[in-house]
């Protein structure tokens, strides 16, 4: 794929994984739609296989790689969802899965991976080192790469979770997704784009890794430099695809500080009782501290995963 | 109610309560049906209106009452869930709640119970500071006492979610119910014995407080002394209605000690992405330490609640 998905590419990425997947459920909770005086929509990736919506993307690489390639397997670099993702879908097709991750990922991304059976490669937590020790890797054993993010197939895929969301609940005002290297966030873009247009998508980011909220001021990709949050599924920076999709079918990115997202981490799951990451808080947390106006309007939240390191969090 | 619950007063709390509870979820998980070489059916309590299974209950106490009663409103001591559940059903009647609670309980307990309107009195954590608490309500406000557990309406509206089970899930080999007081596992054992007299019900309970195992193993009633376990939610000693029922339609008592039970809450939540109280872990921990033999049947477990206390929990 080498152009922006269309709406029949995200169908058929659909179609695609369908079998492989689990349609989550669509929740809702009347207790916070009372403090934010809104309805909101919890589409609840953190239900999906491996915990995450990564999995969409994965499954869709993985399931359209050339027969040719298929056999000498897939690599990446990855700080969790997606290195467990693709380790899912390799283990799937039956190939070889090579992930290197940053040696400070959370003990319970390590052990997803290594459970699925996948090869894994430590580096240091930089963005040089992941992508030098890909490059090893990758010559070693002529493995395809599968970017976690800036990828066509992977943003194809993530789509999928807006088209679910949009089809059980269609008149929604706004969707709130979480941005990190902007995979989910242009593929529910683009969703929205196609299929709602009346829809508008806006990302929610972590102060501490706000690449994605001043390359969307600036208009061009401003890396992030030592991210610092408790968000760790979002301290990438945007690529040029997830970047130029973004530019064009995102209304805004708001930021907001940690303690407000560790806030609503418990809420979510004091209120819900069901178990979220940090990363997949961020949306509700600009949304209670009115860094959005969502009053009286019908909200769509993408609960990005559920893999939260329990011992580690401010609790 | 001066009688054994029959099936009809099963089936009309049923009706009675349905339009106040959430008919929960049965989910499973293959990730832990592997390591345990079984099916497991989770009946999700915690899902239901104030977290927890006893609002079925409550609701059913109240909503049985007498005209006449009703406008006095209704009273009880609870270390937590049942004060919060039986506070919610009277303010859906619009009737006063008095709830007397010990001064340890949980933070979390505490705060939904004020956040349903009722009025709270505090007293130290014996069994009798709690019950001269609340005769001294009682005789100044005139509510009727509804009993957490030793009462035939509470466990009727408990025999509820064994119902929804058994509906859902008709072939059980097993059910595995926590056991505190006795109210869910009495309602559960009556339930079965009625529309599903093939299957088993075990109780599950900490070695912390094992009053129902030594009452059910000595045919009489031992009072637990000093209970201390995790699992905040199964203190209490059996009443003289739960264990009749207890002893006549319930197969077993088995227990287990807090790291177990800790481990299998931590299991619940990373592995189902639900949030769980330890005591309603603790029929999984029974069985992930091999205390029941479960193995290739079809096993049933109630997931009692999910008010845990996050700050204070052993991660």
């Amino acid at each position: 794929m080498n152009d922006i998905p269309t709406l029949d590419d995200i169908r058929r990425a659909a179609l695609r994984i369908e079998q492989y997947i689990h349609r989550t459920p669509v929740l809702s909770s009347s207790a916070i739609n009372d403090m934010v005086g809104a309805q909101l929509y919890f589409k609840c990736e953190n239900f999906q296989k491996v915990g995450a919506f990564k999995a969409r993307g994965a499954l869709n690489a993985v399931l359209a790689l050339e027969e040719g390639d298929m056999a000498r397997g897939v690599a990446t670099h990855s700080s969790g969802n997606h290195a467990a993702a693709l380790a899912m879908a390799a283990r799937i097709r039956d190939i070889p899965a090579y992930i290197v991750m940053p040696d400070n990922a959370p003990e319970v991304k390590k052990q997803a991976v290594d459970g699925y059976g996948a090869e894994i490669t430590y580096c240091p937590p930089t963005l040089q080192d992941r992508e030098d020790t890909l490059a090893q890797v990758v010559k070693k054993t002529g493995a395809s790469v599968v970017h976690p993010f800036n990828d066509y197939r992977i943003i194809t895929g993530q789509a999928t979770a807006a088209l679910e969301l949009l089809e059980e609940v269609s008149d929604l005002d706004i969707i709130v997704a979480p941005v990190g290297g902007g995979g989910l966030l242009s593929g529910t873009a683009l969703t929205a784009h196609y299929i709602s247009p009346e829809t508008s998508v806006i990302a929610a980011e972590p102060e501490g890794a706000d690449d994605a909220y001043r390359s969307f001021k600036l208009g061009k990709i401003v890396p992030v430099e030592n991210p610092d949050t408790i968000a760790d599924g979002l301290l990438t920076t945007l690529g040029d695809k997830t970047f130029d999709i973004i530019q064009n079918y995102v209304e805004d990115v708001v930021t907001i500080n940690d303690e407000p997202i560790i806030n609503a981490t418990r809420l979510i799951m004091q209120r819900m009782k069901i178990v979220v990451e940090p990363s997949a808080a961020v949306p509700l947390a600009v949304i209670l501290k009115k860094r959005i106006n969502v009053s009286e309007k019908k909200v769509g939240i993408i609960l990005s995963g559920g893999n939260i390191d329990f011992e580690n969090f401010k609790w």
